[in-house]
């Protein structure tokens, strides 16, 4: 998508000019990967115009692997963000309606070609939201890929303008037998999968027995996890990141930053996450260095998280360093 | 429509910023006239949100009245302008499918409050082009202001990308009829309206005929007018301008110029024909005047002549100042 | 007024541009309530040059009728604004002298055909300050809205680098009789109206004490309000509003708000406070409204409260809204 | 002065900001002498404020001593500048009554003081032209400087917008017989002077005669110069310069070139003058060096000319080099 | 290298902010061809610091392979541009030195892996003109690439700044013995081979003969191109390209262009040719359209020709198109 | 130094253009003197190109002395600024390797004239650390300054980047005898001075004791001072300054602020510390003098201090003003 934000914290309706920046879910998770070092490819349908040039072009300088994206008829989804400030919350205006991707369909796309020499695939709950073929692509995607014992990671990232509860619950349910790593969060049970949740615990252990009861129903599952952010002000949050590796799970320290960019924080957690993951981290570390990936992208414009391993890793150590000159 | 141009003559591959303009065919012709200190009032139908209030301001600040437009559903067309440079030519790509006023419908409109003590309606054929509604809406509307005595202006614009040359002839043909001053030129008649034209005839010749013809066969027309446009290379280009008033064809100096930015020339010798007419100036300095002002803007930024009568009558007058410091 | 303000809390010395705005004390109060959806017209004097269509442009994007504006001789007031940031104060440059508006006299308005269909009439105190024949026509202008029972709005605004405290004395004892809604704040009873507080009562107990001694004597009275602010620093403040009805002295929560741009926080309380008072809003919703419209002004750029009624709205229902992608 | 120029060619109506340049008639001639390497000083009055530091500081940075600026009351000037494209003229609109140096008495000044070891005084005929005090301030400041034996320089420079003709042809008559290098073209002979020209010779002839007359009525002139533009488009002109040595009329070549920025040009040219003088140079250098000057001057941002003996010279010596990469 | 490039045609010493963009010689004809579709490999070395993976993330946007590009100690060269206007010349300061590329070796290299599956090596003469490593590592790529039957261009490309005319005279006579496509001017042979050119012949002729001399010197050769360049002014130039194909020299039409930036003008040429070569064109058309790809890239800011095939091919066909609006 | 910033909190690898100022160690404090109106002026040597030249205007704008600054081989000092945000850190990437003024040797500078009517030399530890050269020609500085009786001033500013430990410990005790005003952190003691300290003692009462001990064995020394940062987050710090006079430990309030810009807060605080030596103020108020300047420094964009008296005192006295509008 491309995303146009005025300058300076504007409204649309000041803005004489816009920022243009390219991202989107799966696309935003893809180029944190390789900014983590990863070879990493994307796959998407994007218009035949300079549009979606533009696109391949942001994707190929952060070395992301684009010879599989498909061409065609329709539209680069864009959308409007009014940067929030003090008391006024930040606003989106989508724009989003009959792109290429959403018309794209399984003809698009040679799935045994495009998997070859994959390790792990990674799908956001917003792709099969766009459209029904969509949809179906989705889930073809997944069940190749688990045919080849590739591993899969499915973000809910549940979208109420996309669709309906019970259409994002049919989805989650086709789709969970396949995953291996879920990122859900409390919200997304009681309201997707329409879990019980016992008042009386905590958020910690609440989200525990949450976890639990998946992995018992879905043994497939490897890894769980979600983020619980505290919105001290439009220009502060605070942030803690959690990990369910099937038996324990894992908490961050709690990170609390002014904001620069909040946009892309959910995809950042992903990366790092998935980053650990490949990386066979130490499970405890995992939740941590994500979260830390998480924190940081809140410090960068755009909604691609453009931090390197050394950030991150500096963050985990001894927090902010006192440069001084 | 949004307008989003890259700055410095850059590609759109280049770009990490656009200046944002708003503009659109008719909204041209009406800002221009309102800078000629006319009276005017927009129709049309934008979306609910942030980019149809901004749209409203736009008009808003040329005075035009804006509290008959029609908000609703539907998209804001929009479109990306790399200004041509040397021997590089402009390139539009255009993104207006699914916009609100393609969605527009009779409904929509109440012709008899709307047109209450106006005294000129203008029409684009861009317009009827968008949709098959829109065809309708945009004859019905003639017809109303016809039926109440209001000046009819129609500029025929052909838009291949947007119809057919059949769908166009057929709307031409059936809006004709009630039109008071049609802005077409010599290749409307040939391709749309199938006219023969003499080869060893001179160009002015050649359109004399053609205008003699078609006040012979639509004796309700009053002016028709047209613009010759060469070419001397992306920067500079040179412009004559011409009006028929039945008997005549009155015809401008030519005027050689630099250019700033091209977008929105046609729509000024629309707004300065109008304004000659409605002002019932000399009809010989009418073509002098819209062409003197459609050159000017070619000095401006953004698709709308922001310049005011002094500014056209001093190229009338005497051309390009020495004002020295 | 011109405001020229460096770019990115640069001081005038370091600033090679200027953001430039268009404002002033009255206009901030009539463009909010455009912005909220009254039907508003300005009154003012505008110097018969470019700066002066540009202030016309400004106001007309708003919506507001500019009719009624007089053009003449004198310049445009211009203000140069360096934005403070940590423990370094704003600084304002004046360059306000030899105004038009200044030099404006009764002969340049016809009360009688611009007050037709005029519900409020709102004077800001900077404007009687400004010249003798402004306080002329400010004391007539309140006298003949009066006299039609339009509803009478003054906000005292106080300013020593334009008239004396005695000057401003002599100004409200003159205004008073003929306002139904006052902004005063506790200064301006101690230094303006010489009213004795009691030091030891509370802050909104001397408050009350003072409005009601206030409306014992102007009967006419319907509203008095005010604000009180806090400075954290700089960059942050807290903000409570109060509005006495004649009987109970109504308080808003305190807001505390990272600040984008402070000028014209005053101006958008005085707009929410007109507001509620024209839509006859419970009185104690006036009060929080109009806190919580100040409050979201400090988020926008420039002088002028651009946000909705919808933003209000949600600040007062719910706060800071958790908006995640 | 303070000169507010919108970016790239918009309009004021258009502007969002301005492009912040600080200069003025002497300041300019001033600052491109420290370019080419001279000792300069600056003498005026600035406005006790930040506008007044920024000017300083735009001073220093050339080098030029700022130390004898009077600092008081009164404004800084401004002016507004719509830089003109294609067959759209520049504009100016100014903003410079009641500035500080128009204020500005014989009691600011220590002519004594500030004159030691001062080689050269220029004046331009904007300052006497400002105010009744500056008339004579300017007058005293030549004669003071004649009776020390400093050459004096006075540029005509003449604005109709400041004073009649009759007034600048009262201090014309007062001034020219302490100048030694005089700035006048053949319209300041016509219209000031009042002198005949006979309409039967060519430019050069009329020039020649012209000086020649003026020279014998006031023996103490050594110099007298100046220059004819021709406007071949409002982004194109052509310059050629003429120095008359009381014997001679040097012509410099004609330059012919696009325009990046048009104001200036006539100081840098005077400065030109003014560097060939005191550098000795021979005086058919001079004339060509001065125009090559202002050529520059046209390809440079803002008022003054910041191009360096080395660009000028590359100018005389060759042209336009072949840089290739 | 980095190229710092003052906005708005400013000077260095006016210059707040520089555009930065990321170039070289080499990495200018990589880039072209990759935007004419072409798979592509960069090799250099760069420092490893933010500047190193800014070049990285450059070359990857137009999907140039980077991987092996060697990082290490030293700099990357930087050059400030200031650009021309007018009578002005463009001006480059230089600051390349201490590069880690001029500090690359043999040892930092393995050509026999970085040359598999490459078809052709192209080479720029200011490589080895760097140090005496890089004339050395320059031989032998070349060297290795002649043996394994891959294609060899050389551009001399001589900067007398970078070495002597002997030094480029001692490579040259070593590199060419290896070289299938040369790109060599009329200067180069008077200068560095030190051949005799007859006065009486034209350009063209004195070419051919040239060429024809060089290719019965050196049998390896299959093609030698060149340009000739008309500076009409600074903002304006002619050129015309040349390609010699060991028979007979072909020539391209003249183009004339207005200039948006000059830099990289010799790269794009040489990227045409190579696409043409490497397409087995016709002969003729290579010629053209390797001088359209040039006369283009002075339309696009940077150094690197931006454009697509469809543009060149527009160009090539019918010249500027007549798009109205 | 040549500072190069990506605009709005950008990383390197971002930024499309960089903001441009100029800086250095001893060019910020003798700037911040200057605009607390002293006289000043720089030594230096910088290269004879643009960038020099642009060096020299910066200089000059703050009416520094720059007649004594030498010209020659080498290039300008370049660092590239990542401005931190949130959890992230800033990020300096120095390119100062083969600065010109590395190379500078004791026959660049004639200290005899330099000095003449010179009161205080202040010398950073950064120079010494650059070259061998300039170990050499800093220390002749200071032992030339001393036998004339002026003040000598020595900031430690260790580098670990520049030199070892060892290095600065040689020089700090070469240095030492000839000092007047020492600026030294307790880090200095422990790393650089090899001095125990007692783990038991709070802050202050250590670095009493430190500075009496040093005091003790320098009797030339009469002031030290230094100051001590919380770094509460990237965006927020709390700064606290100490003077030590001989006798008592002097120390400021302690300011706590946002952060615009924090390069440059330690000069800051240097420069007002020889402001209050200079004025000869109470000892007391110089260390909250200095500390209010750095703390103000903070607000600053660049490195330069560019706040005047006004704007310290009103910090020492009443802290942030209540300015409304």
């Amino acid at each position: 998508m491309l995303r146009l934000t005025p300058t300076n914290f504007q409204r649309v309706i000041q803005a004489e000019s816009f920022e243009a920046t390219y991202a989107g879910g799966e696309a935003n998770v893809v180029c944190s990967l390789s900014m983590f070092g990863h070879d990493t490819k994307m796959l998407t349908k994007l218009p035949q115009n300079v549009l979606g040039d533009k696109v391949i072009r942001a994707m190929n300088s952060f070395g992301v692997d684009t010879k599989d994206i498909v061409r065609g008829k329709g539209r680069l989804g864009i959308y409007f963000l009014e940067q929030g400030h003090g008391v006024r919350n930040s606003d989106v205006t989508y724009d989003r309606e009959y792109s290429a991707i959403s018309m794209a369909t399984l003809e698009d796309f040679d799935f045994d070609e495009i998997l070859k020499d994959v390790k792990l695939v990674h799908l956001s709950g917003v792709t099969p939201a766009l459209s029904k073929n969509l949809y179906e692509v989705s889930l073809e995607l997944v069940k190749v890929a688990k045919s080849k014992g590739i591993l899969v990671s499915y973000d809910s990232n549940y979208r109420s303008k996309l669709w309906t509860l019970e259409q994002a619950r049919s989805f989650m349910l086709e789709v969970l037998p396949y995953v291996d790593i879920a990122f859900l969060g409390i919200l997304d049970f009681i309201n997707i999968l329409e879990y019980q949740v016992s008042a009386e615990k905590n958020y910690e252990a609440k989200l525990t027995d949450l976890y639990r009861e998946l992995f018992e129903k879905y043994p497939n599952l490897k890894y769980a996890a979600s983020t619980k952010r505290a919105v001290n002000s439009v220009n502060n949050n605070s942030l803690q990141g959690y990990l369910f590796d099937g038996k324990i799970l894992h908490s961050s320290r709690i990170h609390t930053f002014d904001i620069l960019d909040r946009v892309g924080g959910g995809d950042s957690f992903t990366a790092g996450i998935l980053h650990g993951v490949l990386k066979e981290m130490n499970t405890s570390l995992i939740a941590e260095f994500a979260t830390c990936a998480s924190a940081l992208k809140h410090s960068i414009r755009g909604d691609i998280n453009m931090v390197d391993l050394h950030q991150v890793h500096t963050l985990m150590d001894c927090g902010i360093e006192n440069i001084n000159r």
